[in-house]
Order: C-alpha cells, then sequence, then structure tokens
C-alpha cells in the first residue's frame, strides 16, 4: 500500500545533481510527491539546498495548486524511491555502464507501466533499454539546464520502445510545462547536443589556436545570434536572410561560403536533394507567413527581449539601455 | 563645399542590400546624413521600402535628436556617396574580388581620415585593404541581421591598420548603440561566423544525413539552449554547467564526450594549456560573481525572455502561457 494518497502523482528522481535536482524541483511545482535517491555524500541536504534554490523562480513562474517543497521525500534505496512512481527520471553520470545497471535495477522496482525516463544527453536509448525488464517503457528524456525553467525536453525511443510510451511521455512533459521534442531516428547527442557540442568544439579550437578569449567569444554570441536563437533557430534566421526568395536564395548565394575554410568542421556537398530538403523544412516552418511578416515579428521580439535583459543590466539589454540614456 | 550643414555627420552605405539597407537605417536614427550607392535594378525604391519596414522598430528603440527619413539621399555614383563621409559601410556581396575593387574605389573618392569599414562575413582586413590608398583605415566592421537591432559588430584590423583606426570605429559604434568586439586576431569567418557556421554545418549534415527537418532542428534550440544563448555564451553556460567548480569539474566531467562521435566536427585535446585558458577566461567573465549569484541572475533574465516572448505567443512563450492558463 502506498504512503501517498491515490490521485496524487509520484515522480522518482534517480541521481541528484544538477539535472536531477532541476526534475526534481519542476515536478513538485507541478504538485508531484518526488522520491528522491541518490548514493552521494549530503546528497540530501544538497538536493534540498538546489530545490530552495530554484522555487523562487518556480513561483514566479507559477505553481500547481498542490505545489508543496513538502512532498519532497529522500529515500534510502533506489526501489524505495521507485516503488510506486508514474515516471522515474534516470539522471546518473554520462557513463554508460552506471545507466545501464541503474536502468535495470530501475526496472525490477518499478511498476510495469510507469516512463522511465533516462536524462542521457548522447547515449541512445536502444543502448541502454538492453537487459532491462520491460524495456518498452524506457525512453530517452533529455532536458536542458536549467530544468526548472526550459521548457525543451529531448523525447527518444529505442528499437523497443512503444508508440504508447512515447505518446503518454510527451503528453505528460506538456502537462510540465514543457516542450516535448520527438525525436525521431536515434543518434549519438540527439539533436541539440549535436548543435551545441559543434559550437562547443569550436569554442575550444578557437581558444586553443590562440585566436579569442572565452569571454571574446562569448560576446560574440550574446550580443548578436545569440538574441535571434531565443526565437528563431539557424534555419528559420537564414530563410530570412535570403530576402523575399527565402532559404533558396540564402543556399544560391552563400552556399559557395561552406566551401570557405571557416570552421574545423567540413560542410556536407550541396546537393539538389539536400538543396530541397532545407527549403522544403524551412517553408514549412515560415507556413503562411511571408518573410516581411516574419521580420516583424522577430523585429518585435527581439526589442522585447533586450528590454527584457536591460531590467538586469545584461548584454545587449545593458547596451540598449545605455543607448537611451544617451539619447 | 558640402551641401549640409558642417555640424551633422554624414555615412556613406556602399551597397544597400539586406546588410547595407540596415546600416543605413541605423545610421538615420542617430541623426546621420545616409548617402547611398547601390547599382542595382531599383536599388533606390527597394531602400526606401525596407528604411521604412524598419523605422518603428527604431522608434520603438529611441530615435536621436535629428533623425530624420529625410536624409536619406540615394547617390548616382560612388563618388558622390562618399566625398564628404565620415563612414563609408561597404556591404557588396561576398566576393573578394568584388569587394577589392569596391574598396580601392572608395578609398580614392573618401575623405583620406574617413574609416572604411567592410561588413565582410569572413574575408580578412589584411586581404581587403591590398592595393587601397591609405590602408591604414580600413576595418573589417561586420555587423549581424538585422542590423538596425542587433547591438554586436566584429571590428578587425589589418597588418595595414592603425589602432587610431580601431579606437575611432569603436567610439563610433558605441555612439550607435551597438557593442564593438574588437576581434584581435584576423581569421577566416571572425569569431562569431565561425560559431555560426559550425552549427549551420551540422544543421545542414543532420537534414543531408536524414535525421531531422529543419523546423525540428530549429525547435531543439529555441525551446533550450537558444534561450540561454540572449544572456550566456556557451562558455560561461558551461561554466554554470560544472556546479561549484564551475569550468574545472566541467571539463573534467564533460571532457571525455569530446571523444564520442556527437558531431562531425573533430575535437581538439583537452591539454593542460587549454583548459587552463578555459579556466582562466570563464573565471575573468564570472568576475566576483559566484556561480549561485550567476544563477540567480540566469533564471530571472531566462523568466524575463520567456514572457517577453509570451506577448507574441512565440516558442518558449507560447510554452509558458499555455502552461500559465493551465494552472
Amino acid at each position: 500500500m502506498s504512503q501517498f494518497p491515490k490521485q496524487q502523482k509520484i515522480a522518482a528522481i534517480i541521481g541528484t545533481g544538477v539535472i536531477g535536482a532541476g526534475w526534481a524541483a519542476r515536478y513538485l511545482a507541478n504538485g508531484y510527491i518526488v522520491k528522491a535517491w541518490d548514493p552521494g555524500e549530503n546528497a540530501a541536504e544538497k538536493l534540498q539546498q538546489s530545490i530552495e534554490n530554484a522555487w523562487p523562480s518556480l513561483q514566479k513562474i507559477g505553481l500547481k495548486q498542490d505545489a508543496d517543497l513538502a512532498n519532497l521525500h529522500f529515500c534510502q534505496t533506489l526501489a524505495e524511491a521507485c516503488a510506486d512512481a508514474q515516471i522515474i527520471q534516470e539522471s546518473a553520470p554520462e557513463v554508460l555502464e552506471i545507466k545501464s545497471k541503474l536502468l535495470q535495477e530501475i526496472a525490477l522496482s518499478a511498476p510495469v507501466d510507469a516512463i522511465i525516463g533516462s536524462s542521457t544527453s548522447g547515449f541512445k536509448p536502444s543502448l541502454l533499454q538492453k537487459s532491462v525488464n520491460n524495456p518498452e517503457r524506457v525512453i530517452v528524456t533529455h532536458p536542458f539546464n536549467p530544468v526548472y525553467l526550459l521548457p525543451l525536453v529531448e523525447v527518444v525511443g529505442g528499437e523497443l520502445t512503444t508508440a504508447a510510451t512515447i505518446e503518454q511521455a510527451k503528453a505528460l512533459y506538456t502537462a510540465l510545462g514543457m516542450h516535448p521534442l520527438h525525436v525521431r531516428k536515434e543518434i549519438d547527442g540527439h539533436l541539440s547536443d549535436r548543435l551545441l557540442e559543434a559550437l562547443w568544439r569550436e569554442n575550444l579550437h578557437l581558444v586553443n589556436d590562440g585566436i579569442a578569449t572565452t569571454g571574446e567569444l562569448d560576446e560574440a554570441i550574446i550580443y548578436g545570434p545569440g538574441l535571434r536563437w531565443a526565437l528563431m533557430g539557424t534555419n528559420l534566421t537564414y530563410h530570412l536572410a535570403g530576402g523575399d526568395a527565402g532559404m533558396r536564395h540564402m543556399l544560391e548565394q552563400f552556399g559557395p561560403a561552406l566551401k570557405l575554410p571557416w570552421t574545423k568542421l567540413e560542410a556536407p556537398e550541396l546537393s539538389t536533394r539536400l538543396i530541397d530538403s532545407m527549403v522544403a523544412g524551412t517553408q514549412q516552418q515560415a507556413g503562411e507567413r511571408s518573410v516581411k511578416e516574419l521580420e516583424q515579428l522577430r523585429d518585435n521580439c527581439l526589442i522585447s527581449i533586450m528590454e527584457a535583459l536591460a531590467q538586469y543590466e545584461v548584454g545587449a539589454g545593458k547596451v540598449l539601455s545605455d543607448y537611451r540614456k544617451a539619447i
């Protein structure tokens, strides 16, 4: 028998580092009972501290009715944490052996209809669900730091995952105020970390080659392209850079630059097939909206973002407020 | 004799595509007289249209006292546009021969003490200032679309550029409400486009390999990491991901992942020298602020950015407003 009222949902948090603690805070804010386990030293105290730090932000976002810090329970065993949960979030260190072993243990303790999500930033779910009991419920659910604020969670199924598990997970995360992105093909690093890693590796090369400091490289993002990325990814951004003809014109005009030695990363051949995929994709993103309309939306968002940052005298917001003072 | 009152500043805009028109709008908003030239069909009408589209945004940002759309003059020749200017912005297509030829012509017409800035996204200034009269005044001044809103401008000097030109340019752009980033070493793509290109090329690979659509890849940014990039670059973000021990811990923990096949881009060796550079750089960025304090600042900014986007029902802002409605 569960010690908790039947109607209240339970999330098990296995591993309570930066990511696990972020999950715990988000579930608590959504009125879940959170049962956490981590074998690390002072893990319970550290988790309590992390959640208390996150709480004021979650209050600003808005708490669900049942949200209560008292719903946090630190368990002595993994089995105890998982026993009644509808969702188990595994957020152990990024080491395949550790994760595989934990997932096997989780699967033995968790209800057979619970979703078992791994926060892995890189491993394919098919690799993780091997040798796990009832592997159809195992998926990758990769969140982003801070997990209690950023809405993105990549949901990836493995060869043995059922479509029902994916749908159930998407509904659960949507209810948590997240944006579940179903990654349809398994790939190391999923989608987001492949993009992040490309950026990170180029940063490392530029520091390694003595070209710039980390601070200069960060400035090269936050005062320019980084502002756009809060509202538009690379692809839609470049659709707009192409003028009225959009992505196709952009590829015609800047395609040849792909041959230039601008990064350490080699570019793919701009085949007709690739060009068509890029154009079709961005056309779908743009939908009925013309480049002009998208530009107007972009500009409104950019000004609002800079004004938001100006409140905290950060980056482009500081530049804007200094400028306004000087007028 | 100039036809304009001596006290009013004059900017020459050579090439009036998306970038040149953006420059023109920013200079007009700052009370400059703008003298533009472009050999393209209907260039004058297109420029007028682009500036009128940008103007409402610039009004929101704030116009300088002398700002007036009537200060825009489309010239019949490059020489006429450059004759009285204090700053010449060359924004021709990204073809070395075209840019070199134009810069030579500009240098023959412009005042000898005017700054000549090229908007090139990739070419090194030393390459561009060759065979130009008084090359000490030629620099790269690389802006970001939309130029009238985004504050970043990369300022890069060539072998023949004087330090005085760099300082003069930095002061000029700061007065325009921009953030001039002095790129200290010449490199193809400068800093920002090396980072952007790494991301762009990985996007192209993922579409080319049939892994994801452009829309899914953009979602992988705007709902997560893209929100952070408006306020913190990759390096400071990873400093925070390392917990209290910051970048050094991050490199120890995630360094081995650099060997994983997460991107098409090979990573550099994490040598002691590279680790020390990464740690020293991010320490300097953090300054006196602890990781906890930076986290608090980050969270406040992220909430404000999501609220800013919520006004326009865009990306993470839409997710936030849907969530709040459901509470």
